[in-house]
């Protein structure tokens, strides 16, 4: 999936800043204030005019819940996929009811269904703020003043542009400080929904099928926006085409992607390639078949495992295909290139000096991470203590340390604003199941000891003594941490109650601590710190190399990325860039429709209706990542031809670098959203309101 | 599976030798010439007679396919495993009937099936020719005259006893050459199947539950074997137990357990626990995870990949089961001090000072081992080529290499006995699947540049600028090796038309070889060489300081081993040692009777006429290993109770040091065959035939 995925690698991944300096085939999310108007002209000879891009922007929706949509009709109607209505699908939820899973349709606008605390925004206006945040910092301070001098205007023009215009105003941060752009959004509050699929026409293949293509999976849904209690009155919107995506047919997708890290270096792409990846590819592998092995042994093995093993399936093959790409020489190559010309920049401008040694600091920053990874990893990062109960009595150990420092001294995860969430998570009901925590943290204490070896005297204290699985016994079967009053009392009495606990899991979480936290302070102090002082460098060598002739790394704000309906060449074979209602009946035909390959029974049954070459998904070039997720996809006349819901697996590496060899958009076609309401879901309504009939 | 299993692990562990010294509870592999008579009187009061002892040992039945057997009544009726008989059974298919998963059952004598190239021997008499082979050995012949004139004195006594007794005769070495021991056999050619049980009641719950306790298998399988076409008249043979298997008591195994590694250093286990089986593990894990991905996503591909996922699933647990109990402090503890009195004894008798640096050699050995370990298993482990087509690529240049080379410079897969297998499987029709080659291609080529350094001068070469995925696309759509005429040509032609073909394949294995082969001669000389000198001093030892007090390592010869039935803790848990009827029922109801937890349709309709509370399987402390599965079990009385068919996980670790802590023998319980061949199978006659009646 591809929002979630890319949530998990960026997280991580660190923070990284902006740009791209030479452009490969239609690549870019580029900025509306900057659209690529020369490249569209050269490549396909295309001039859309201020009007054409005016009207998809305005047309353009950002959910706050972290994806994408678009206005389809003049009422209020927004477009997303099923996935990212998801939330609000399983909050609507009653023990009968279950939209998630089966969906849901409101044959009239009085059934139409407010979801709480969702908003989304309309981007109306961008403006170049730089001069006036710089303005406010003066020559002569030092960097925390300046970072809080900067603070100070960027809030203070916020307040004044939504006071002045009541629009929503945010000040992003490009280029790690290479300019600051105000953004003003029109906000929607009132959201209902109106139509959505069963998940398993939504997501269709599930796990296996994730990431892949050809792919049959109607990933959409329908809100619509209300203004004082009526459909919102919509200028902008996105007609519906009425002949649909097809091959070679270029497209438009306006959507905000979430984060890029295409100004990582080499030495970090090698280290990613070589050393972080395959580490982490290695632990996905392991728990994954401990899991899979766990869950066939019962069906409630299975209920138990079933979240975690899915979310260790689609980190492993996210990372297998970030790590593809990263293996290709040509992606490596043109990284390469790209590096050598910023580094002559920084040598030969005296401007510049200050970045010279930024790429080798950035090397020597990943030699550090590379040297305490596998401590860091098993230690801090808890890969040796996988177990809930483990997590808790961290929790309950950091907490009541940290609890009495100054705000600005505490380990981030304890200062005031994080103290709700902490809690609500540290105190949840939801149940521990003793044969799956022991299974887990058995398996993480064994591997502690091959790592870090045997007899290394940290492994020796941990293991006290006995085998991984006895231990993991010991420890879980002695913990009352299990016990949601538990762990209330000893979280109220504090440090003097913590350390003198005779619970196996607190005395465990209190032994590891001083290294683990010796192991944090190193990462954060030489390698995090450093290296985000070197990555601001070299965004500032691309700033005044580059300017605003190229589009900047994702930022979670609006883009526009193009690209042609294309196929493409895996493993040697060609695969078409259009799929068909007909094949979803093959493919779950050629699996016995078995799950995840199963046909919702109103698909089943309805097969005869509906018309099997209606095209079903589509892939294009467009350069596209997490939060891209409910895009509209739109022809040279604006008109809706698709909707974005996931990438292919080579379109992993475009966290690092656009490709358009093999990587891939990939999108619902408009055919089939109309077909599917009209023949399917008895749903003739929305369909022509999509249609203008 | 207990048989299978162990094979692999073995395979993977060297050749190593003989004995050990002070022993735990129920320890021990017993010669019948040497049974545990002090030990059986002093833990449970029972003195064996001689009698008793020959009659269990001339009931007892080895497989010359590698099981174990027994006769169980005077008509030459022979019990085994399901999965022993498996060869047969498969062979004895037809394109209509399949045995091995539907059973058989032969009602009359005249329907017995004849098994092509079964050979039963059992047992009639051991000597010890120690004297005479070493009587051979002059004083002044250099090691490899030494080894022919034993070689030839072994020969002649062989060929003497045969012509004398008509009886098969072998020499079996034990303590790498401490003693010989002259085994002679009677053998029976003529056997006929008589019944065996669906495969899926045979296996129930397949690999999830394979090593596994609670467990529900019917692994049995019944024989007869005949002579002048009538069935043998038998004199010992097994009677059936009245009542059957019961907490507590007492049992005897016999059978021939296939090989262990007890003698093993503690340098050895520690880098069996520590680098050796964790780098293989990580191999296993990867693997499992590809083939699974893969299979998910449609039947086909679960078919193409079903065997080498079943075998690297059944080698993962088999290593997660070793693994665990050499990270059982205890069991390292033991072996530390049967070590340390070892190397005392070797320090303190001048006649053993040849053996002082045996184990400091051997931890020398392994640390060469650890320092070639990915890069020999990569490249002459064909690690990094998993493909069946690179396989045949290198056959084909080695062959071509090799053949015209003197016999005793050849590699040993490449001399003449080995010429004819090696064709037969070089010029197999079996299919090959090019996307699934592509698939593991693609992974290993992968994993090659992750563990070697994406920069290693041969890793380039092997890539050849090429992402691992277009890499193996690249030579597995170019090789025309999937044709056998082509590969016939290739093998006829030679050595001038291997090193000029254009087939990538055949490239690629050439350009891999020279330092592939330069790694195997390292593994070979440096490694293999000397760890097999320094057991052998070290095997000396052992037998000079205990001689026959106590029993030897396995060498597929038969054994007595003994124990009581009886449960075990995991994971603080208490699991009862016997489990019903009834629980099978249970268990496949819990996993919704889906495969590999589905009823045989007969078991699934006679479930109203069987009595649930019969014992189904058992648990016992007896030391067991692969070779045992089909092994008897008996009481006091010497009457059947039992059928070893396999080793909870915990007695992995069996294959270095006895365990009695979690480490159980598992047997299907004498009761539950009857019960079923007259309640389920319609088989009654079978079952009086067993009773006696």
């Amino acid at each position: 999936m591809l929002g979630k995925t890319m949530r998990r690698i960026v997280a991580s991944m660190g923070v990284l800043a902006a740009g791209t300096p030479a452009l490969l085939g239609d690549e870019g999310m580029w900025l509306y204030t900057n659209p690529p108007l020369a490249r569209l002209k050269e490549r396909y000879g295309f001039e859309p005019g201020k009007e054409w891009l005016e009207h998809l922007q305005k047309s353009s929706v950002r959910f706050n819940s972290g994806g994408s949509g678009s206005f389809v009709s003049k009422d209020g109607l927004v477009m997303t996929n099923h996935h990212v209505a998801a939330d609000a699908l399983q909050k609507m939820g009653t023990p009968e009811r279950n939209y998630y899973r089966d969906g849901f349709y409101a044959k009239t606008r009085g059934e139409e269904r407010k979801c709480e605390a969702m908003e989304l925004n309309v981007l109306e206006s961008i403006e170049d703020v730089t001069a006036r945040v710089e303005g406010a910092v003066k020559g002569d301070m030092k960097p925390d003043q300046a970072a809080k001098a900067r603070r100070a205007v960027m809030n203070a023009i916020e307040d004044e542009e939504t006071k002045k215009t009541g629009l929503r105003s945010n000040i992003v941060t490009l280029y790690q400080g290479g300019a600051y752009h105000l953004y003003r959004f029109k906000r929607y509050t009132d959201v209902r929904l109106v139509w959505a699929p069963e998940q398993q026409i939504a997501f269709f293949g599930g796990d296996p099928d994730n990431f892949e293509f050809p792919r049959y999976c109607l990933d959409a849904a329908f809100f619509r926006v209300y203004e004082n209690d009526k459909p919102a009155e919509i200028k902008h919107f996105l007609k519906w085409s009425a002949n649909g995506c097809a091959d070679g047919e270029l497209t438009f997708v306006s959507g905000h992607p979430g984060r890029t890290n295409r100004l990582a270096t080499v030495a970090e792409l090698e280290y990613t390639r070589d050393i972080g990846y395959p580490y982490l590819m290695q632990r996905l592998y392991r728990m994954e078949v401990l899991l899979n092995a766990f869950s066939a042994r019962s069906e409630e093995n299975a209920r138990q495992a079933k979240e975690l093993l899915f979310s260790v399936q689609n980190s492993r093959k996210a990372r297998l295909g970030g790590l593809g790409g990263l293996m290709d020489p040509a992606v490596m190559a043109r990284k390469r290139a790209e590096e050598a010309k910023l580094r002559e920049a920084a040598e030969k401008d005296p401007k510049l000096a200050d970045a010279k040694g930024a790429w080798d600091k950035v090397a020597e920053v990943y030699k550090t991470r590379a040297k305490i990874l596998k401590r860091h990893g098993m230690l801090e990062g808890g890969a040796a203590f996988a177990s809930d109960l483990f997590g808790i009595a961290r929790t309950l150990v950091r907490s009541a340390q940290e609890r009495d420092k100054p705000q600005a001294e505490r380990l981030r995860e304890f200062i005031d604003s994080n103290k709700q969430p902490l809690e609500l998570q540290l105190f949840s009901e939801e149940p521990i199941y003793e044969g799956f925590e022991i299974l887990r943290l058995a398996d993480s204490l064994a591997s502690l000891s091959e790592q870090l070896g045997h007899d290394d005297p940290l492994v020796v204290k941990v293991l006290a003594g006995k085998s991984p699985v006895d231990r993991a016994a010991e420890l879980v079967n002695g913990s009352k941490l299990k016990d949601v009053a538990t762990r209330k009392k000893l979280y109220e009495d504090g440090l003097p109650a913590v350390t003198a606990s005779k619970d196996p899991m607190i005395e465990l979480a209190l032994l590891v601590d001083p290294e683990s936290r010796e192991l944090r302070k190193v990462m954060e102090n030489e390698v995090e710190e450093p290296q985000r002082q070197a990555y601001a460098q070299i965004a500032k060598v691309k700033f005044a190399l580059e300017g605003t002739s190229t589009y900047r790394d994702a930022t979670f704000t609006l883009r526009l990325s193009y690209g042609p309906v294309k196929g493409y060449q895996e493993a040697g074979k060609k695969v078409a860039p259009i799929t068909t209602v007909g094949g979803l009946y093959e493919r779950s035909k050629g699996q016995n429709n078995k799950a995840p390959f199963d046909l919702p029974p109103l698909w089943a049954k309805k097969k005869d209706s509906i018309n099997l070459d209606t095209p079903f998904n589509f892939v294009s070039t467009a350069d596209i990542i997490g939060g891209n997720s409910g895009s509209p996809v739109v022809n040279k006349a604006g008109e809706v031809v698709g909707l974005i819901f996931d990438g292919n697996i080579q379109s992993l590496v475009l966290d690092f670098a656009y490709s358009d060899e093999q990587a891939r958009a990939v999108s619902v076609c408009s055919q089939v959203i109309t077909e599917a309401l009209r023949k399917v879901y008895d749903a003739s309504p929305l369909a022509d309101e999509l249609q203008g009939k």
